[in-house]
């Protein structure tokens, strides 16, 4: 049983990331898909593992990143996502809960190991990256709680769960859970490649279920198989209540209905490494939202927390992201 | 067989760092001693990780930073330590093998897993550690090969070795095959509380097996329980072929009979993390000696190493050693 009342509770692939630097020789020599992310069998990520050089590790997730961004602007936000009880798993866990966070999911204690992403980041701030599943594959409907998400005013959940087979049917249960309490789900669709993986069931997803959608420029043109930002746009304000479309340094396009709001990118001093943008951006919007904010605002907050984000390497806030909506906004 | 000759070849306890920021309000209610390196069983160790706040994980273990520091100098070298086949065990051997580090050391099969030392870095950089040696236990004179000691110009033992038993003999075997083969043995006293616990053995150590010693102020005036500085520097010069002996902010002093080297300390601009200074300096007073410096010289470089080490979060160099050494000696 959650103890609080939730903003948010977040459902993802529960996953650790190993951050190495490397050239885009390297990604050449081995076919990586610059700035994607990319599936991979646990053979092929030892394989590539094998040739990166050293290495941190640090938890990571697009879901758990947004619910770690949450936490720091003081939003109470719970977790579900499922790892193994290995040692990444128990670091997973441990980072998760010392923000504050709920995170009762049952690690799965035979199968695959907790999965694994590894984050390739080149001296241009890119990043691409090679996720192992694992653990992951283990999460099903059997791991969604009524209790939790009725406890939560918005139920969150990414794209990459739709990876994962039986983690889809989680993903409904939530959505029709969420929905029968009255409380919002939203949807991020976390990269383009994802969204030409599952593009048929996300359309369906955001035109039946979702609430608040989260997308970048490229994945909402891939969503609608346009060639320009505003016909997109134009698709996507049919579809959903709420959507947030992140455009990198042309900052973000909010619209709701009649609603639209075009906000400039909070200034960043130098850009290090972009993992983790999207997921801040959500935070700070979601935040922003489950608060009473405008859509405007909530939009500001969102890229006040992407540039904290992206100015630094890992794709978790470094400091309170709270004291830094108090300074920027007042 | 290793495959070629080297440079240097270290011995040591294998741990994986889990770097967390924290306050001095937290050392106090935990009883912790500030800037010490304290052992801790199992229970403790995942007891005060559940208290901390999110962390990183990197691999670490003094001797094996020394060697990293050494790869990242240009010096051929290889590594001798224990870890589990359990995945911070992968982490540890991928990161020190990533560097071109020989690492033929066989993983423990079963007992406990791989050790992890929990750093806590305070906002005055200084770095509290709390270690749970783990599978280091294992390490044992079947662990030394004479092919590889025979094949290394110095090998070089940190004094932390002596905390787990059957080490120490695995040390002794070590400089016993070292000075059969007319190589130098070179050992580190690794921290002034280690020195406590083994003043009498290391006190024998010193005179009779070890040719370089390194030692920081505190550690070498603990080793001979005098009050003052210079009075360790007289009874260390009486013992050792050669003793560096490191002082932060007031550089070092390198004594090798009637030589004397008073070498001041190199620029920081902000000093981070001080995990890790004592083996970066080490490593760059190794290779400067290996190479045919004279002992200003290897000081100088060991200074240099420092400083970079200091000045980032985190015992290993970020940036080549190499390129830094030619930048800064031209």
């Amino acid at each position: 049983m959650p103890a609080t009342r939730y903003d948010v509770i977040g459902i993802g692939n529960a996953i650790v990331d190993v951050l190495v630097h490397t050239g885009d020789d390297f990604l050449n020599s081995e076919g990586l898909i610059k700035g994607a992310m990319s599936l991979v069998d646990a053979e092929r990520s030892a394989d590539l593992y094998s040739k990166c050089g050293p290495a941190i590790e640090c938890s990571g997730g697009s879901a758990a990143n947004t619910i770690a961004a949450l936490a720091s602007l003081g939003s109470t936000s719970a977790y579900i996502g499922k790892v193994r009880d290995d040692q990444l798993g128990t670091v997973f866990g441990h980072d998760i809960r010392a923000l504050g966070i709920d995170f009762d999911t049952a690690p799965a204690s035979d199968g695959p190991a907790t999965a694994t992403c590894l984050v390739l980041v080149t001296d241009d701030a890119e990043r691409t990256m090679q996720t192992y599943l694992g653990a992951c594959v283990g999460l099903g409907p059997e791991d969604i709680d009524e209790d939790y998400i009725s406890a939560a005013d918005v139920t969150y959940m990414e794209g990459y769960l739709w990876d994962p087979e039986a983690a889809k049917e989680a993903f409904l249960k939530a959505a029709k859970i969420a929905h029968r309490f009255d409380r919002q789900v939203s949807l991020s669709l976390s990269d383009p490649f994802c969204v030409d993986r599952h593009r048929d069931e996300f359309r369906d997803l955001v035109k039946n279920h979702v609430d608040i959608l989260f997308a970048n420029e490229e994945e909402i043109m891939s969503l609608y198989q346009v060639e320009n930002f505003d016909t997109a746009l134009q698709a996507v304000r049919e579809d959903c209540k709420i959507a947030a479309l992140t455009r990198s340094e042309k900052g973000s396009v909010v619209v709701a209905g009649d609603e639209v709001h075009v906000v400039d990118a909070e200034p960043v001093e130098k850009v290090v490494d972009t993992t983790g943008a999207g997921d801040a951006y959500a935070a700070g919007f979601l935040h922003g939202l489950t608060k009473g904010h405008d859509l405007a605002v909530a939009a500001r907050m969102g890229g006040i927390a992407s540039a904290e984000v992206i100015a630094h390497m890992g794709a978790r806030p470094e400091v309170s992201l709270a004291e830094l909506l108090s300074q920027r906004l007042g």
